[in-house]
């Protein structure tokens, strides 16, 4: 059953016309007609099935009210731009596997930069994936993405742990991601952050707030090792709530 | 440093030629020049660094031997042909996070299908993904891919878990993909079964070695949910064996 978002406070047997937004993918991509159900979600999180009810304007009517598990651990990816279509590539599937932020930063060895008019054409594509992605994977929430400055003017107080994945750990020591998560059960926001092509620069390696963590004996490419992370975290999270 | 498969069994301190298919890569991708290093994995899953004695014939010598640890759990992933470059981009990702072997089947509700002949091309081309991949991530073993037939066909009792991820649960009892994983901590082959687009038909859902697992409250993507699996089984391992 298609997914769909609605930014309005919807209740149960109402009928209602704000995803007039969505009627392009509807009607022209699914092919609904009237009478076929959907799911929306509201802003507040809550789930609906729907029904078409009226083609222009676009109406639907909610019919049930579907109970779902929120998992509660709010997980912000902090990334640089990426060669390619890598990028796109990432944030969708981070998008499906549970990520709820993006703060793209500036790396020190970046191999892509852009300026400020790309950004924002970038942007607007980005978001567009992470739409896509959400609807598809049937999240109650659609991730946030920006443009930051660099990895040591953004606040990493707030989360309670910042995972940093580092290929040369060897004057660290470090972890296993599980029993990093482990330690402390009371985590409320999590940070994945992970660096370019070119690696990080010593610099950023060397920020308090960091926690480093092992993973695996491969070394995995920067667009993978995110989805590694929120894979294990959301196992982990999933096991805590069955 | 670029890392390549030998098909020999190496000592340390010997020059060696048999990286001849390698050549290409060495000297005209990575840009090698005599002196440069890089790591040689032999037949038996030793692994030493190398130095580039002589171009042509291309010759290397052994001069270190590097300690790795071996995950000794063999994961396949049985999984049926996807649409566009979804496929590629799974088995790439895929052994980057582990995967031993791939057994391609042929799903009831298979999207695509394939005559011989281009079954023969596309093998190919997977091979190729696979090695590279291999290379990269510094495995220490490259992974098998073959097409099978039906999903009945397949011996699963080889396995000590089949892992099969399905959407609908309503109907059976579930478990938490770390909860199964834990159960029994003397697990030395794992299978990862997944479908295609088109979902499982009811019949491929009823075989008795199958151990329905629970992926988070989201929709994984037919090409994602390998992944999934793939990140927190490597996790468990890597957790264990630190």
């Amino acid at each position: 059953m298609q997914q769909y978002f609605s930014f309005e406070a919807l209740n149960l047997n109402e009928y209602y016309t704000d995803l007039e937004k969505d009627a392009h993918h509807m009607l022209n991509v699914m092919r609904m007609s009237l009478g076929d159900t959907f799911r929306v979600v509201d802003k507040n999180k809550n789930v609906f099935k729907a029904e078409l009810t009226n083609i222009s304007p676009l109406t639907y009517k909610t019919f049930e009210k579907v109970e779902v598990i929120d998992n509660q651990l709010h997980k912000t990816v902090i990334c640089p731009l990426l060669k390619g279509e890598k990028f796109d590539f990432m944030i969708q599937k981070a998008t499906e596997l549970g990520a709820d932020a993006f703060l793209i930063y500036e790396a020190e060895h970046a191999v892509v930069k852009l300026d400020d008019k790309k950004r924002k054409n970038r942007l607007t594509r980005f978001e567009k994936i992470i739409q896509g992605a959400s609807e598809q994977s049937k999240r109650l929430s659609v991730p946030t993405i920006e443009f930051v400055g660099k990895l040591n003017t953004i606040d990493l107080t707030r989360f309670d742990v910042n995972l940093f994945a580092y290929e040369d750990l060897s004057f660290k020591k470090s972890e296993s991601l599980i029993e990093t998560l482990n330690k402390n059960k009371k985590i409320d926001a999590v940070s994945i952050i992970f660096g370019p092509e070119g690696g990080f620069s010593e610099k950023e390696t060397k920020l308090d707030e960091l926690s480093f963590v092992k993973l695996g004996e491969r070394i995995l490419r920067a667009e993978t090792a995110p989805l590694y992370m929120l894979s294990v975290i959301d196992a982990l999270w999933t096991k805590r709530t069955l």
